[in-house]
């Protein structure tokens, strides 16, 4: 049974599991199944194999349940597969390895044989996890649908390292890294993470909203106890499971129970007590899951621009209606242009003065209704040039105009801008060509082709615009666009709806561009060096890319865009931007992140290129623009 | 003319250049370029383009001299373009920046319309060079034949980054590694170095070694000068140049005459001083020139097993005929069966006792020769079988053996020494499986198989064999890896002859195998950890894979091996092996290098996993043995 309901949310958060300890001998595997979901939890993390086996020739293995106690869906809808914990892969010992090896390969197999939708594999015993990770990536190699989850301690823990004899601390994050690096960043190797009772800095935790992390396994360890006597978590432990249940992340109950609290005797969890269908007793971890339910409920619905699907589009792909239905930037709009007209046309003015006003790119209306709203607002006369080159967007802007009226004081240019002959001079030239980058769609070109329209002192709104990056772990998109294995892919600049991703640095400034520009020298190449510091707590991490974003000032203090600090609130026309590198780079704690960032323009079209310099340099990425441009 | 006549030296190191300091005005370049050919120089490195010249609009480009003044084959046979350099493309200043980049464009392009073979281009002037990196990465892939030598000085230097207004001391090598790497390792960049009067410790230069220089530049300054008043090199200056000579580097004089020590007046570099073609005035560099040529020639001649061609090929490509000729592997067979021989049957036994002798793997008989011959020089009675699969060669063994009168001694055995059931059991088992990575081979398989043939106390020649492996910089390797475009030849071990290849540690051993093994658990699985430790003055390098061989003890004190410390001279069966990294990686200062090696078998195959663990982890290679495999 779900956690809760949340309007738009469809992810896997809302399930709630619980991880069996003790090994269901016999037949256990299904009452233990039967009294957890009826005591709502949605999925079992069980033991497949007993613990006390080792490889023996000829030896059948003991498994928990044949593949007959439960049904092929039981299998798979509800039990996540738990790998023997005693394996030791990168043990001094050889027949430890061996025998470590052999099991493993077992119990996957035997996974595979039940359609397990997941296993959970342990956590490394050591630092050095590398033979572990060889044998995983050998089965990772032969899995079609089975995904392997990595448990690994979220806290930074002393390591067990035998091979030195002493112990160091270890940030598990690394362990996870040399993993992964390992596996050529598998994309069925995932994470479950073991939330104890002590968490480290949140800059440190962040890093993983950028990771594969399916599972939260929370030990009723970490749980305190409030005044009634029930557990309840710290305030650091709700924004992490908040941020969790943000992030797609599934939560596991784990342990035994620090609070009996329930009206009846301590639950079933090993599966050996007997208990009736008809009087259910409560689940020892009840009054966990009831906290957990209580922490989802909880939440903010998710905001409107969080609902779109699908991750990955691009503006094109959108229709003017839903544009048109970004009220916030409209209004904005109407903010900037009811300023304009004041400044242009004083008090003393407004009965002699008619103000115009070009909107380049005017689409099917929504900028000439703004314009002809902030006129009324302030007061102002209009004229209104709207100019437009899609002969279908002119058909619908010519009935807008004649059902609203407004024929007297709007003209319609059916004409692409570039070829227009204004009869006369703007006062205010208004037009909405931004990309997610600002830049990204021509807007400079475009205008610096418009402002010839434009009076000497007249107005250009949008009046500038800058992009902003900041270093991100994505690695979810990253694997998305390794899957079409070649390189253009990677020299390539997504529009994305960044859900997955850690935000590892404050965005900085990239480009800006001014409007207008009279000076005679006008070029839109840019160039710029852009130094990242990451928090001293952070630890080391892994960047796959650079996300973009813009902001516009479109006329004094109106502004409009998405940079993540400034953002204006509850504007859906623009998802962020995404920059890959085409190898994630390796940042070791507090080491500067340098990126360069070029705007290149050529005859025929304009691109960006991008290199990684520090702490290593990568290859120049989209070079000559070869992978991703936009013509002119 | 070339420096002089090296048997067996096909490389570029004969040819020596000269720099051109002054633009050759006018039409003066000919006159230098017959100058200085007459002066037994090879080529010039000659500007092309006036160096006063800044872009101007309509400006036609102030070249040298016409394309027409030196005919094509002059061009492209005798003249490497220098481009200009002021250049900066990493400057402050936009301007030049810009200017900087329409430069270099232009220079190229009139260097291509040439058809030069190649440009140099000028040292990086700051630390950070990535605007410099992109524009030549962007001329890159726009060129088909010509090459770029960067230029870079040996020496570590101050660096001169007006950015951060301090100097620092920067190798040197960092630039080109930085450069290189936005540029995705570009298989048409390459480094032209400037040897000027001091150089960095011999670890440093080393690393030059694996890299992909084409030239050394040698400044007049570096020169001493001796009782005679001639110049010369210091000692570290010679051995430098040595390295070059071997390494297919061809030197370019450059600087101004120091020496002057002609019979007749300073020459004429400039080619504005006049001349007559019939009185030629010594150039002014030619006692350097000479000095190159002495230093040429005083070189040994390539050893026999440096002549072999082409670089990279198998050993199943090679032919009996040619094994057979490595004289000095059988008579280490030789000198280890007649020790066996001695220690199995003592002096006073000698009449009575008729040791039993199979060759397993006969071939054409080389190693029953060499048994017999130990017989003979030990006076040891001796029966051979000689089993062999191949029946080709097991007509000319029957042949073999009717000539030389064995048919008393040996028996012939056309068979697989699998399926063969021997007649008695053996004293010695002869065999010569070894590949260059000693057991890459199959050796331990087969030999585990052929045991059964020999007595409980019976001796195996080989005895044991042992692998070795050390990291190298291999830059042309990796990108004749790379040409292939996909990952399969990046997970494949390549038997090459290491060329032009930096060795970066000292070897260590991977696995060892030791025969007879009667043990009951006798497994040929393998795991390795390697930890190499550069020496300290190395500096930082790049680390494109590891360079394997084998030692093989035969019998006692009697080896035989390719480890370079301990390798048996003058034996040319076996070219090293080469293990690749998919990803080259950069490998900070006195940075460990941790390596695990697998050797890994199957039902149906047997095959290596490797992984880089430190610095930083690589993928597993070659998981499962996906791409390259000995089937069993």
């Amino acid at each position: 049974m779900p956690l809760g309901q949340r309007a738009g949310d469809k992810s896997d958060s809302r399930y709630c599991g619980v991880e069996v300890l003790d090994f269901p001998a016999g037949d256990g595997l299904p009452a233990v199944l039967t009294h957890s979901l009826s005591s709502a939890f949605d999925f079992l993390l069980a033991p497949l194999v007993d613990p006390e086996y080792r490889p023996t020739p000829g030896a059948v293995l003991p498994v928990a349940a044949s593949d007959l106690v439960l049904s092929p869906s039981q299998w798979s809808s509800h039990i996540v597969g738990k790998i023997s914990e005693w394996i030791d892969l990168d043990s001094e010992d050889e027949q430890l390895r061996l025998d470590s090896e052999l099991t493993l390969k077992q119990e996957i197999a035997w996974a595979t044989h039940l359609s397990l939708q997941a296993c959970v594999i342990p956590p490394p015993k050591r630092s050095t996890c590398a033979n572990y990770a060889r044998v995983v990536n050998n089965i990772l190699q032969g899995l079609t649908n089975m995904q392997l989850w990595l448990r690994i301690p979220l806290e930074k823990s002393e390591s067990m390292d035998e091979d030195r004899g002493k112990s160091e601390t270890v940030d598990s994050w690394e362990w996870w890294n040399s993993f992964r690096l390992l596996c050529e960043h598998s994309s069925q190797l995932y994470v479950a993470l073991d939330i104890l009772s002590s968490l480290p800095s949140m800059n440190s935790l962040g890093r993983w909203f950028g990771e594969p992390v399916r599972a939260a396994i929370l030990q009723t360890d970490a749980f305190l106890t409030n005044a009634r006597g029930y557990p309840c978590l710290s305030k650091r432990h709700q924004t992490l499971l908040t941020g969790f249940f943000n992030h797609s992340v599934q939560v596991i109950i784990s342990g035994r129970s620090n609070h009996n609290v329930s009206q009846v005797s301590e639950g079933v969890l090993s599966g050996d007590e007997n208990h009736t269908e008809d009087t259910p007793t409560r689940h020892a971890l009840s009054p966990y899951l009831e906290y957990m339910a209580y922490l989802y409920q909880r939440m903010d619905p998710l905001p409107e621009q969080e609902r779109f699907e699908p991750l990955m589009d691009n503006l094109e792909a959108q229709t003017y209606e839903t544009f048109e239905k970004d009220t916030v930037k409209y209004t904005q709009y109407q903010r900037a242009i009811a300023k304009a007209l004041v400044d242009k046309v004083s008090e003393d003015e407004v009965s002699t003065t008619r103000t115009v006003l070009m909107v380049v790119g005017a689409g099917r209306g929504p900028l000439v209704r703004a314009s002809l709203q902030a006129a009324e607002e302030t007061g102002r006369k209009l004229k209104v040039y709207a100019v437009e080159k899609n002969p279908n967007a002119v058909i619908t802007l010519h009935s807008l105009i004649k059902l609203e009226g407004w024929e007297s004081m709007v003209t319609i240019i059916s004409s692409d801008m570039r070829c227009w002959d204004a009869p006369e001079k703007a006062d205010i030239l208004v037009s909405e060509l931004l990309g997610s980058f600002g830049d990204n769609e021509l807007s400079p070109e475009c205008l610096d082709g418009a402002q010839r329209f434009l009076k000497p002192d007249g107005i250009s709104i949008p009046s500038s615009y800058t992009s902003f990056v900041q270093p991100v772990t994505a690695s979810k998109l990253h694997n998305d666009i390794k899957a079409h294995k070649d390189i253009a892919h990677f020299e390539t600049a997504y529009v994305v709806k960044l859900h997955r991703v850690a935000r590892l640095a404050p965005p900085q400034e990239v480009f800006s561009f001014t409007h207008p520009n009279f000076s005679p020298k006008v070029s839109n190449q840019r160039y710029t060096k852009l130094q990242f510091e990451l928090p001293q707590d952070t630890g080391s991490c892994l960047v796959h890319g650079f996300a973009g974003y813009f902001d516009a000032v479109l006329y004094k203090d109106v502004h409009l865009g998405i940079e993540p600090n400034t953002c204006t609130p509850n504007m859906f026309s623009w998802f962020p931007i995404f920059f890959p590198l085409r190898k994630p780079i390796y940042v070791p704690s507090e080491s500067p992140i340098e990126v360069h960032f070029w705007r290149c323009c050529g005859a025929t079209k304009v691109w960006y290129e991008w290199a990684l310099v520090a702490p290593s340099p990568s290859p120049i990425h989209n070079s000559n623009g070869r992978s991703y441009w936009v013509g002119l």
